[in-house]
């Protein structure tokens, strides 16, 4: 079975977020899914997927501030300026996290480990929404 | 074909690992595939899977000293510290180098350059055994 | 439809190069694919694969210095330096950006969002020529 849809995510405040549920629920199509293999692509490049901790929320403001201060807004050195101080460290930091993840799908679910939740990284102050392309390919029960 | 099965690591110390032989080993079944994708997901947030260099183990030592000085344990303005002062910076780095990989199969092998191997990363100083989800999509001879 | 390709690229530059195009031109199957996944495979340990901006070249200028700065040449606690000043950093950099991407196809072609591009990041000062191992899995139109 292949199945393909975008998500569209409101515009989120810079900083990272817990999206596991956003993504569970638009994609009803993965209960028939027994094994397979889930692709989100985020169509940006100011922003990231990556996963990590599910449960604390301080886990997501440790790596925000993390990264604000590994590469700063406004770096001097930096040529690509125009669209605000925060543009290029955003550059950055979507290929230092990723713009892409794929998952195992098993049972019906995407197989996520306890402590692991999809988080998507919003590194401009005004990003606005963000589009996320999944492709869904796996076999259902009885192709096994 | 699709064929998903956890393989499961003992615990190993703080650092970088080449588990590309315990990868191979778990996978008889890559030896029906012809031409495929083999999915890599750790299940964990304060470890990470990579490629890097096979060969020398001075590589694997450079990359955690660096990751260690880049994040160091500790940090002041850590809010997650609960679970010790190496939690929040494997929680750092699970995200930097990713906890999940899609190696491509080619002729029934992992199609790795000559230099590249698997590396486990293991970001805790006491982190436990550690599992990895394998999900393997591919074709055999036959359905070229 | 599978298929699997291997693409060289010539030598290039250190820094950040758009490749999108090469990998585009060498890949006429993709146009019968209707959706489906195409997965890039650096088979090397001192460059990377990365999605940016597809557009000014200053963002790739200002990616390569930071990293530059980040991982400089040469720092004294290497161990890994018979390969020259520039080697390990190289093999940093590799594993922080990643060596291969996931993409997804559809309506025959890489669905790229509109500012985004395909990145080869060259990390040595003599690379030599790079190889990609392509592997697409999708379904053509009448598969759906």
């Amino acid at each position: 079975m292949w199945h393909q849809q975008e998500i569209h995510l409101p515009e989120l405040a810079r900083g990272f977020h817990l999206i596991t549920d956003e993504v569970v629920h638009a994609l009803p199509c993965l209960s028939e899914c027994s094994v397979g293999m889930l692709h989100l692509q985020l169509m940006h490049t100011s922003a990231s997927l990556t996963l990590n901790e599910n449960t604390d929320p301080d886990v997501r403001h440790d790596l925000d501030t993390f990264m604000r201060r590994l590469v700063p807004d406004g770096l001097d050195y930096f040529r690509h300026t125009l669209e605000g101080p925060d543009d290029m460290p955003a550059h950055v930091v979507a290929s230092f996290l990723g713009t892409q993840l794929t998952l195992a799908v098993r049972d019906g679910r995407i197989a996520l480990g306890t402590w692991q939740g999809i988080w998507l990284g919003e590194h401009r102050d005004q990003g606005g929404s963000r589009r996320i392309l999944t492709t869904l390919n796996g076999c259902e029960a009885l192709d096994l």
